[in-house]
C-alpha cells in the first residue's frame, strides 16, 4: 500500500473540489443585490466555487433571449459546469423547477418554463431531474416565496457543482422533454432560403438569423458573391438590398453592409463599424422574416 | 509525531487561504478602471482571493442605498466574507475609514459616513475598529488622496481575508457605536399601518417598504385579502388604492397589482409582469410615506 | 533525497496553477453571451484560473479609450497576470495578434492596433510575440472568422495563466515595437503648461487632462493656491476659469470646482459632488486642449 495515499486523496479531493464552476444568469440586472445575494448563497454552500456571470441583463421576462443566450455559450465551458437561469416569470406558481444533463455533461439549472427549448436541441437531454425542494431549499427561507433563484435554484446548482450532492440527489428523474418555445426552423426551397431573425447582436447592431451555415453552403455562394436579401415584419418589407457576402467586416469598407456566418455559425448581417439594426430599422423575433438568394 | 504533520499543515493552510472571499460594491459604474484597479490591489495582496461585486451601480453619493444593498446581501455570504463599500463624498476628509465585524461574523471595509446604518441593526456591532493607515495603506500610494477604495479599502479588506493580518491588526478599537442616517421604523396605530418607502426594486419597478413582515402580520390579512393603500410624497397622495396580498406575483393576473413580501420579508407592492413604481409615479426616500390597512 | 518531494512538487503545482488570473477588456458589452463564450473557453483551458473583468464598456471600435484603460489598472495587478483586450475593428483582416510581456513582468493579449499605446511607453516594451494561430487557436474553430476574442485571445491567455504553453510557445518573437496612436505630450513653455484632454472619469464627470505631477509640480502651486485654465475644443475656448488646486474634493465646498491630481498622478478638474464635464460641455479626445497656469 502507497503509504501517500490518503495525502494523495485529500489533495485530489482538494483539487476536484475547485473544479466547480457555476455560471449565473438572470434578468436582474445588477443595480441591486440580487445577483450578490444568489452568489452569497452559492458561497455558503462553498467558498471554494468559481461563480460567474452570462448575463443579468436579459429583457425582463424574456424567456426567448434567456434560451438563446445559453445556446450562445454553454458550449464553450468545460464539461461539469452548472449554469443557474432565473428567467422567471412564473415564480411561485406551478411551473417545475429542474436541472438539465445535457449530453455534453453540462448541468442548467433553471425553471422549465421555455429556458431550455434552444440547448435541449443542441447539445441534447442527457436526463432531466425535478428539483426536490424538501431538501435542495436553503434552510430558513420557507417563508420566502419570491425568490427562488437565490433560495433554490443558486442553492441547489452551488450543491451540485461543489459535489455535496449527485446529480440523482437532485430530484426525481423526468421524461426526456422540456417545455419549449416553437420556432419555424429555416429551410431552402428552389434557391431561395426563408428563415427568422433569432436575436441582435446588441452592441454592434448586427442581426442574426436563424440559417445555419450547413444550409446556405447550398447555396453555393463564394467570398465575394452578391446576395439578395429581404427582410420583413409581419409579412410587409422592412428592407430589400443585395449585399455582399464576406468571411469577415474587414473585407468591406467602414460603413457597408455585408452577410457573414456568425460566431455560432449562423447567416448574419452587419456594416462595418457600424449599426445594421438601427440603420436599417430592424429587430428580432418570430414575427421578422428573411428571404436569402443569389443575386442574378 | 506524525511524519506527515508539515505537509497536512501545509495543505491546511492551502485551504484556509482559499476560503477568502472580497465582495465590492460602490458607486464607481463598470466603465472604466476603478472597480478592477481595486481588484488587482487586492489580487497583489494574494491571487488567491476570490473578489466579486455587490454592485458598483449605487447612485453617486447615494449612502443610504449603499447602506440597503449591504442590508440585502451581507447575511447570504459565509462567516468571514469581507466587504468593501466606497460611496465616499467625504473622501480625502476627516471622516473615519473603519472596519465593522458584525456579530454574524462578517467583515465591512468602509467610510463611516452612514454606510452602516443598517448593518449595524439588524446583524449587530460585533466589533468596531479604526483602519490604521500607517501600515494598512498600499506602499507607493502617499501621494494620491483621491482614491482610498484602491489603496486603502481594498488593500486592507485583502489583507484580512488572507489572513495577512488579524481584525486585530487593522488598528485601533472603537466604540461600539457608527454613524447611522436616521429613518422612522414603521409603526401600527389601531389598525393602520404607518411606514416608508426605503428603496425600489428598479430593475422590475416594484416598491419596497419599510414595514416589516413581523408587523404586517398584525393586520391578520390572509392570502388574497383586501389591503388599502395610500401612498404620499410630501404629505400630497400620489396613489390610494385596494389591492390584493399575496404570497407570489402569479396569483394575480399578468398587469394587476400585488402586496406581498419581498425576499427581506419586508411589505412590498408591485405589478404582475408590470412596473408598479413607473406606472403610479412613485419613488423611494424618507419623504415618500405609506399608509396600509384592511381593506373594509 | 526528501521522500516527501514528488509530493511537494505536486502541491507547489497546485498552487502555482492558482496563481494564474487572466483579466478580460472588450467594447462587446455584457448584454448578450460574448464575454461568457470567451471566459468559457479560458475555463476549459484550465478551470482553476480566476477569471476578472476590466470592462466590456469601451465605447465600440475606441482604441484610444481600450489603451487609457490598460493603462490605468494593468500596474496594480500582481506580475505574472495576463491581460485580453479585444477592441478590434479590424478583426479578420491582416493586423497582428500579439502579446506584450511588459517590463514589470504583466502579460497583455490583443490585436496590435494601438491598444498598446500607452502601456508599451510606461510600463515597458519587455518582449512581444506573435500569436502562432497554428497552435494558439481553439480546436473546432477554424471555419469561425469573426470572434478572434474567444478563439484566439481567451483561448491563448488561458494557456499562458495556467501554464500550458511558456511564453516563447505563444509565437515567433517580434521586434520590440507596437502600433502606437500619435498624442502630443504635455509641455511647459515659461509658466504655461499645455495639454490634452486625455479621458473623461464618465461616472463622476472629472476631466483627467495628460499633464503629469512632475510637469505640474514645476509651476510651484500650493495647497489651495489658485489655477487660471483654459479649455479649447478645435482652437474654440470652451471654458475660462480660475479655480483652485487642492489635494482632494473636500476641501471645496459642494458645487465648487478644483484641480486635483487624479489616481494617476495627471493633473484634473473636478466639481465637488457635481459633474465638471456636463456642466462645462467638455469631451476628451486630441482635439481637446488646455492651458494651465498660475493665477497672477
Amino acid at each position: 500500500l502507497n503509504p501517500f495515499l490518503p495525502l494523495l486523496l485529500l489533495i485530489a479531493n482538494i483539487a476536484a473540489a475547485q473544479n466547480g464552476i457555476v455560471v449565473f444568469q438572470s434578468d436582474f440586472g445588477v443595480k441591486d443585490g440580487a445577483v450578490a445575494a444568489m452568489k452569497g448563497v452559492s458561497s455558503s454552500v462553498s467558498p471554494n466555487l468559481r461563480l460567474y456571470d452570462l448575463t443579468h441583463e436579459i429583457p425582463a421576462y424574456n424567456i426567448w433571449e434567456a434560451s438563446l443566450r445559453l445556446e450562445q455559450t454553454v458550449r464553450y465551458w468545460p464539461e461539469g459546469t452548472v449554469f443557474v437561469s432565473v428567467v422567471d416569470p412564473g415564480v411561485g406558481t406551478e411551473r417545475r423547477s429542474v436541472v438539465l444533463k445535457t449530453r455534453s455533461g453540462h448541468y442548467i439549472v433553471t425553471p422549465d418554463n421555455g429556458t431550455l427549448t434552444h440547448i435541449s436541441l443542441s447539445l441534447g437531454i442527457g436526463e432531466l431531474r425535478s428539483i426536490d425542494e424538501t431538501v435542495n431549499r436553503r434552510q430558513e427561507s420557507d417563508s420566502s416565496y419570491t425568490f427562488h433563484g437565490r433560495d433554490v435554484y443558486a442553492y441547489t446548482a452551488a450543491r451540485l457543482a461543489s459535489h455535496t450532492i449527485s446529480f440523482e440527489q437532485v430530484g426525481p428523474a423526468l421524461p426526456d422533454s422540456v417545455t419549449a418555445i416553437f420556432s419555424q426552423p429555416a429551410s431552402l426551397t428552389g434557391n431561395i432560403i426563408a428563415g427568422t431573425i433569432s436575436i441582435l447582436d446588441v452592441q454592434f447592431g448586427n442581426v442574426w438569423t436563424n440559417i445555419p451555415s450547413g444550409l446556405f453552403q447550398q447555396l453555393n455562394i463564394k467570398e465575394g458573391g452578391l446576395l439578395d436579401i429581404t427582410i420583413k415584419h409581419h409579412q410587409k418589407t422592412v428592407l430589400q438590398a443585395t449585399i455582399p457576402y464576406h468571411t469577415t467586416f474587414g473585407k468591406v469598407a467602414a460603413g457597408q453592409p455585408l452577410a457573414y456566418l456568425n460566431s455560432l455559425m449562423q447567416l448574419s448581417f452587419a456594416i462595418n463599424e457600424g449599426d445594421f439594426a438601427k440603420k436599417f430599422k430592424v429587430a428580432s423575433g418570430s414575427d421578422w422574416t428573411v428571404e436569402v438568394k443569389p443575386a442574378r
